[in-house]
C-alpha cells in the first residue's frame, strides 16, 4: 500500500488540491493520499522547510513526499526529486528541502525534466497539477528517479540561510541564542534550537537549570509538558518537533507574548550556578 | 476495509494530524483514516463530547474513533479505550465520552497503558503521535482491548456536568428551558434540548403548538426545514444533530442573536392552549 | 478502485462531512472518498458552479462527484443526477450544474427520487447524509442511474444566468468585457472571460497586444505565469481553470484592487494597433 503525501500552500477554499488528487489516481488508482496541511503560509518556504522535516520519519520507507511552495511556479526555477532515507521527496528548488537534507542521508537528487511523466500541456500557473502530481505518482507506482530527469549534485540544491542557534555570553553566564521560526494552531512557539544543539549546550546541567528570556520576560526550568506551568502561564518545552518551544499551559505564547507568526525573536538560555 | 476516524483539536496549519496518519499506516497499510474535523475549538471538551456523539453511528461496526482534544497531555490523566454498540473509542479520561457512554450501550472500558502498542520514546507533548495513534492502529488491526490496559469500571471515568433541559412552569404554560452548546459553520444554534426530551414534553402538543424565547425574542412554531421561515427569519428545527436548534433561514442565527460560541443561553418553550 | 469527491459548503468545523464519509463507507467499503473543498462560500451556488466546472475532467471516468451547495434543502427543489462525458454527478437542482452542462456532452438526467438508496429516515436538514451520501455510494458501486429516479430533460434543468463575455469597442478599438467572479486563497481573481473567447476576440493578435482595464488601473500584455510581472505588480494571465485571472505576482489582486469575493467588476481588453 504505497503513500503520497501532500503539503502545500494552497488553501482549503479552492479545488486545487482535489485536482492534484484527480490527476494521482488517475495514473495510479491504488495509492493511498495523505494530506499533512495545505495551510502552509503563502509563499513562504521556510516554514514549509522546518515542516517538512518534522512530518516525513513518521511515514512508511518509499513514501513519496510532494511539496509545493512555489512562488517561483513558471519561471525558470528547477524541480527537484530527492532520495532521503529512503523516501522521496519532490519540492521545487528554492529551498524547501533545507532542512531534510541537512539532517538525512541524502542518497539521490535529479532534476524534474522528463515530460513524458508530466500532463500535458504543462500550464504556466499550476505546476502542482500539471508536473508534481503526475511525477509524484509514477514515482510511486515504480518509476525510477534517473528517468524524471538528469543528475544533481547536492552543492547545486539551493540552500536558505536559517537562523542557527549560536552559543555566547563569558565567564559564569553562558548563553545560547535562537529565534521564533513559526506558532502553531495553538499558539506554540517553535525555535530554532533543536534538542541536539540544546542538549550539547546543557551538558549536566538539569532542567531546572535553564532560564529563558523572551522579550523582557523570564522563564525558570524546562518543563516536560505544556501542562508543567501554572494554567495561563509561559513554559519553555521541547516540542514534538524536537525543537524548543515556548508555550503558554492552557493559552497562546503567540498572543501571551504578541510575538507575529514568522517575527523573529531572540531568547537566551543560562545556566545557574547557584547551587555550585 | 476497517475505518479509523479521527477528530482533534489540532487545526489545519501545522503536520500534526499528517504525523498521526503516518503512524497508523506505517503499522496497518490497508486502514482507511477518516477525518472528522480537526478544528474543534481548543482544549474544548464539551464541544468535543457532543460531537462525538454525533457521527459515530453512521459508521460501519468496529470503526476505531480517536479523538485528541487533550489539555492535559503530559499530566497524569488516564486514555481510555472503550467499546459502544460495537465501536471502539480512544480518548482521554476528560469527559469527552460523556454523551457516548450516556446515549450507547458500553461493552468494555479499558485504560491505556502498555507501551508495547506506543511510538517510543514517548513525547510529553505529543500522545496524539506517539499513544493515540499506535494504540488506534493495533486495535483496528484485532489487538483485543484487554491487551492495551487494566479495565476500568463506568463508575472510574471521569463524565462531564452537561447541561440538562429541564421542565418548569406553572398553571398553563410549561416550559422546556435548555442551552446553547454550540453554532455550527453556518451558525445554527446546537442547543442541549434533545429530540427525546422536546418529544416527551411536547406530548400530544403538534409542531405549531411550540414558542420558543431567546434573548428577549418569540419564535412560534417547530419547524421542519431550514427555508420554512422567510429568508433571513429566524425558526426551530430538530437538526440533523437530533437536538433542537435555533438557525436563521439563509442567515446566521448566531450573528442574528449576536451569541458568542459556547456562551450559554436558556430558552423557553410553552405550549399554546388557544385551540383547546 | 472507483472514486467519489466531495465537495460542499459545510465548513470544517463540525462533522458533517465525516458524516457523509461514514454514510458512504458502510455502503460501499472499497470506495476512495476525496475531498475537493469544503469551504464553498455558504449559499454561493454561482462560484460552486465554476468550482466543479474546474475539476472533474481530472478525476478518471466513473468517479462520482457529489456537490452540495444547498440553500434550499428541505423544500421541494430537485436532486439530479447527470452523467456528463462519463462523470456521474449528484447536486441539488439550483444551478450548480450549469457549468458542466453548457461545457460537456451531457448522456443522461434523473431527478433522485428512490429512497430504497436513501438513509431513513430522511432529515428535512440533512440531505446530504440521507440521500446525496447514500445514492453516491449506490451509483459507484454500480446501481444504474435509471432506477435512482425518473428522466429530466436539459431544458427542464435550473440554468444559473451567468455573466457571458462581450464583445464590444467600435471602429480601431474592439473589447471584450466580463466580471469577476471568484478570489482563489492567493488573492488570484477568476474572470467570466474564458480561454476560448479569448482566444477567438484576439485572432492574430499577440499576447503583448492586449490591454487590460480594471478599477481605472491598466495591465499591459498577457502573462505567461504569475512571476511574469515585477513582485507586488498586477498581470493578467489564463490560469489553470482555463480563464483569464487578474492576479499580482507574490501578492494578492483581490487586497491590491480592494475587490470582495463575489463583486461584479467589469474589464475591458483592446488591442493595441500601434505596430501596424
Amino acid at each position: 500500500m504505497p503513500v503520497i503525501t501532500l503539503s502545500t500552500d494552497f488553501g482549503a477554499i479552492d479545488e486545487y488540491v482535489g485536482v492534484m488528487k484527480g490527476v494521482i489516481l488517475k495514473i495510479y488508482p491504488s495509492v493511498t493520499v495523505v494530506d499533512i496541511t495545505h495551510d502552509l503560509p503563502a509563499h513562504d518556504v521556510r516554514w514549509a522547510a522546518y515542516v517538512l522535516d518534522s512530518f516525513y520519519r513518521f511515514f512508511p520507507k518509499d513514501t513519496v513526499h510532494i511539496m509545493v511552495v512555489d512562488p517561483g511556479v513558471g519561471t525558470d526555477r528547477r524541480i527537484l526529486t530527492v532520495e532521503v532515507d529512503g523516501h522521496t521527496f519532490i519540492a521545487p528548488d528554492n529551498g524547501i528541502l533545507t532542512r531534510v537534507m541537512a539532517g538525512g542521508k541524502v542518497d539521490r537528487i535529479f532534476s524534474v525534466e522528463n515530460p513524458a511523466y508530466y500532463l500535458t500541456p504543462v500550464s504556466q500557473t499550476f505546476h502542482g497539477r500539471d508536473i508534481f502530481a503526475p511525477v509524484g505518482a509514477y514515482i510511486s507506482k515504480g518509476v525510477d528517479l534517473s528517468r524524471i530527469g538528469p543528475v544533481i549534485a547536492p552543492e547545486e540544491v539551493f540552500q536558505l540561510d536559517l537562523p542557527q542557534p549560536r552559543i555566547g555570553g563569558g565567564a559564569g553566564r553562558q548563553t545560547l541564542t535562537g529565534a521564533v521560526i513559526m506558532a502553531d494552531r495553538f499558539g506554540n512557539l517553535t525555535t530554532s534550537i533543536d534538542e541536539g544543539a540544546l542538549s550539547e549546550f546543557m551538558g549536566d546541567a538539569r532542567p531546572g537549570d535553564l532560564t529563558a528570556e523572551i522579550k523582557g520576560c523570564r522563564i525558570e526550568g524546562l518543563s516536560e509538558s505544556y501542562a508543567s506551568a501554572g494554567s495561563g502561564k509561559p513554559l519553555i518545552v521541547i516540542g514534538s518537533r524536537d525543537y524548543l518551544e515556548i508555550a503558554v499551559n492552557k493559552g497562546s505564547a503567540k498572543h501571551y507574548f504578541d510575538i507575529a507568526e514568522d517575527e523573529t525573536v531572540t531568547i537566551a538560555i543560562s545556566e545557574r550556578n547557584d547551587v555550585l
